[in-house]
C-alpha cells in the first residue's frame, strides 16, 4: 500500500507517519519509485502500537524508541523482557529533582520493597517513582510511612501474579515484549479508569441523598 | 514571607509561583508595599498541592483550576466532591478523536458497567477512557471483550470501598476534596509503580535462571 492508505489504516496523519520513518520507529518501506515506496500490515500493526503508547501511556519517541528496539532484539531472554518494558514506563529523570526528602523517602521504599520480599533491580525507576510519592503526600501534611502502601502492594501482587501467568510461554521475545508493553499501558489505563469509576459508584452509596 | 521565602518552601522558582498567582490558583498575599505582598502557610499548602496535582498526577492548568474550585466552593455536598475529583481527572477530549470503534466499543462499556451495577454518571469521561482502551486493543489485534475487564473492576471496587472509607465523615467539604484529589493522583501514582514493580518480581521468578 502507498503512504496515504497506511496513513488512513493507522489514523495517523501523513506527516506523522514520515516523522516515525525518519525517526526510524518505522522501517523504510520497500522502494516502488524516486520518493515513493511500498508498505504492509507490519508498518500498519507498528503504526498503531505507538499510537496506543503516545495516546494512552503518554510515552514520548525516546521511550518509545526503547520499546520498539526491544522489540526488534530477538535476544532477549524472558526476564529482560519485562526489564524492557517496565524501563520503557520509567519517568524521565534528572538529577536536580533530588531533594533530601526523596531520597529519605528513598531509603524507606527500599526497606518496603525488600520486606516485600520482591526481587527488582536495585536502580528500577519504580522504586523512585514511589519514593516521590511519599515525599509528596509529606509535603501536603500526610505524614505516612510506607506501611499505607502495604495494601496496594497487596493488590499489585495480585493483579501481577495473572498478568504474567497470562503470557503464552510459547510467544517469541518480539510478540512477548509488545504483549508486556500494551498490557502494562493499556490494562493500567484500564484499571485506572475502573478505580475512578468505582470511587464514583462508592461515595455515591454514601452519599447523604 | 516574602515571595522568595514562598519559593524556597515550595521548591517552586519565583516565576512559577508569579505565574500560578496571575492564573488565580493562589490567592494574592496581604500588600506590604507596592509589589510586594506577604504570604502564609495556606500558600505554602497550596503551592504543595499544585506542584504534586502537576508532578505525579501530570494534570493541566486548567484541571487543576476546576480542582482548586471546588476546595473553595464550600457548598458542595460529599458526592459532588468525588465528582469534582473524578471529573478533574478526565482526560480533554476533542469530537475528531471519536470514530466508529470507540462508538461501539463505548456501547459495550456502558453495558458492562450497568452490569457491574455501579452508579455513575452517563457522562463519566472514565467510562469513554475504557472505551478508548478497548478499541486500542482491537486496533492491536486482540479482540478482547469487556469481559477482560472483569478482574480489574473486581480490584478497583475493592480498593475502591477501602480508600472512600477512610475519608473521614467529618471533613469539612474543602478538606474532603483535597484528600480525594490527593488520594486519587498520589496513590493511583503509588499502585502504578508497585504493579511494575510486581510485575519484575514475577517475572524473575518466571524466568530461566
Amino acid at each position: 500500500m502507498k503512504i496515504s492508505e497506511l496513513s488512513r489504516q493507522s489514523r495517523l496523519p501523513v506527516a506523522t507517519v514520515k516523522y516515525y520513518l525518519r525517526e526510524g520507529l518505522l522501517p523504510a518501506g520497500t522502494p516502488t519509485a524516486p520518493n515513493q515506496a511500498n508498505y504492509g500490515a507490519t508498518h500498519v500493526r507498528r503504526l498503531r502500537l505507538i499510537r496506543t503508547l503516545r495516546e494512552l501511556g503518554g510515552l514520548e519517541i525516546e521511550r518509545i524508541r526503547r520499546v520498539i528496539s526491544a522489540i526488534e532484539d530477538e535476544d532477549l531472554s524472558r526476564h529482560d523482557l519485562f526489564g524492557v518494558a517496565e524501563r520503557a514506563r520509567e519517568s524521565a529523570r534528572t538529577s536536580a529533582e533530588m531533594t533530601d526528602d526523596k531520597r529519605q523517602a528513598r531509603a524507606e521504599v527500599d526497606r518496603f520493597v525488600e520486606g516485600l520480599g520482591w526481587q527488582v533491580r536495585p536502580d528500577a525507576g519504580a522504586r523512585q517513582d514511589l519514593a516521590d510519592a511519599l515525599a509528596a503526600l509529606r509535603d501536603l501534611g500526610r505524614d505516612y510511612g510506607t506501611e499505607a502502601f502495604r495494601p496496594y502492594a497487596e493488590a499489585a501482587d495480585r493483579m501481577a501474579t495473572w498478568e504474567v501467568s497470562a503470557i503464552p510461554r510459547s510467544d517469541p521475545p518480539s510478540v512477548a515484549v509488545e504483549r508486556m508493553v500494551v498490557g502494562t499501558v493499556v490494562f493500567g489505563a484500564v484499571f485506572d479508569a475502573l478505580r475512578r469509576l468505582a470511587h464514583e459508584h462508592h461515595s455515591a452509596i454514601l452519599a447523604p441523598q
